[in-house]
């Protein structure tokens, strides 16, 4: 298996804090020793940086630990891996670009059988079922409606009804953006928690930090955070139920709490 | 106008010392200061590191110059804007994925009228000529061939004819690669070297900095280094024809010399 973070702001946030605790679970808190990546939304643009080495021993990883990247967008795995061997092709987050927007996609699971469903547009380069399941959603995406469509809400519903389709096939623990919204699925297991004003002091489990938020943000800062397993000891984190897809945008999360139609 | 590097190795190399020397021209000795970025591929995988920040103050730049990722084929560029705003969609060098393949592109120059031409599969992110003509490029190719043609020339002579192409619309230096060959355009300045046995040492232009081949190289390695001008006072760096095209893989020249049919 692997873990997952995501972030999403209303106001340009680094997360190194967040990264910091994940980072630790890459081969030293945690057993995820197979390579880590982590993409960074700036507006429309995206900058990732991949590693197939344990990112608790990663000269890259410690460079994103200590270089504050302002985003209003992230996505990061580290990855132990079950289907594709250690590689950098097989290293979440994948990107591709669609209508214009990079999709940056990753996930946490099996997906058996996957790979029999054909793909017209977009190819793996990997050999990860994850790679394969966002090809196959953007391939689905792009038939379904020719163009970008209009409406958020018809998107956000299509992406959501992929996503329990692929659930069926095993695990799917998703993260996938379209630097406009970050969308989340939980198939087993998914957390999610909201820092705004009053902020408060965190504590990571997994490394010795402790911030004080409100010496760092601003009142007006809204900032999302999402991961496979909390990161710290001292917030409340949501639990999202099985099943349960959930859109956020600039912080916030914008659909209501329903579980998915399986 | 902005300054282009590539790399084509015949074993995983590393690019430190060259890039040592181009990141110097992006706001010390040269005035690409509108940001730059670098790919480098390791079999089929690739990663990139980017920047809108000068690449001679940048905390990135100077983790990809002291960190050693050995590489097959790279491409860097360093950006002087002319079209398209600063900022990280706009930066080279550009990817996409074709036929399960990322393609990277990074170019130098201006094309007119580039925008006109209808694209129907890949669509830019940014707003710079390169990237639009980038698109251009995959879609003509996804057009002319369905599939991954199996005939590795007549890939390379369609890309050839349409680098001839839009150099018409005004200047092409090109650098693009599928992970397998280094295609290369040479529209007004590109120059080439080659290190093998017998190596010997190598002096960069604008850093005090001096590296012994023979003391770095084994005997088997073969090393082709393509920069818009030459990185080193002491090395016979061949200057490319105007209207060039060439292809580079595992460090050595495929292509034969001669002028594109313009």
């Amino acid at each position: 298996m692997c873990e997952l973070l995501g972030m999403s702001a209303n106001v340009p946030t680094d997360i190194c804090f967040s990264f910091t605790g994940l980072m630790q679970r890459g081969g030293k808190t945690g057993p995820h020793r197979d390579g880590w990546g982590i993409t960074f939304y700036e507006g429309k643009g995206c900058r990732s940086f991949h590693d197939a080495n344990p990112s608790a021993n990663s000269e890259i990883a410690r460079l994103v630990q200590r270089y504050p990247i302002k985003s209003d967008i992230v996505i990061s795995h580290i990855r132990r891996a079950n289907r594709g061997r250690i590689c950098l092709e097989n290293t979440h987050p994948f990107t591709r670009e669609l209508w214009g927007k990079h999709w940056v996609f990753a996930h946490n699971g099996q997906l058996a059988g996957i790979k029999k469903e054909p793909l017209v547009h977009f190819k793996p380069v990997g050999t990860t079922d994850s790679e394969y399941a966002f090809c196959w959603i953007l391939d689905q995406l792009m038939c379904k409606f020719k163009g970008p469509p209009k409406s958020p809400l018809k998107l956000s519903q299509a992406i959501g009804q992929m996503a329990a389709s692929l659930n069926k096939r095993g695990v799917f623990n998703m993260l996938l953006s379209d630097s406009t919204c970050l969308y989340t699925f939980c198939s087993t297991k998914l957390y999610w928690l909201t820092r705004k004003a009053p902020f408060s002091k965190a504590t990571l489990i997994d490394a010795e930090m402790c911030v004080d938020f409100k010496k760092k943000a601003t009142s007006k800062d809204v900032v999302t955070v999402i991961a496979t397993r909390p990161l710290t000891e001292d917030e409340l984190w949501h639990p999202m139920d099985k099943g349960e897809f959930q859109v956020f945008s600039k912080g916030k999360i914008l659909t209501q709490k329903r579980k998915a139609k399986i």
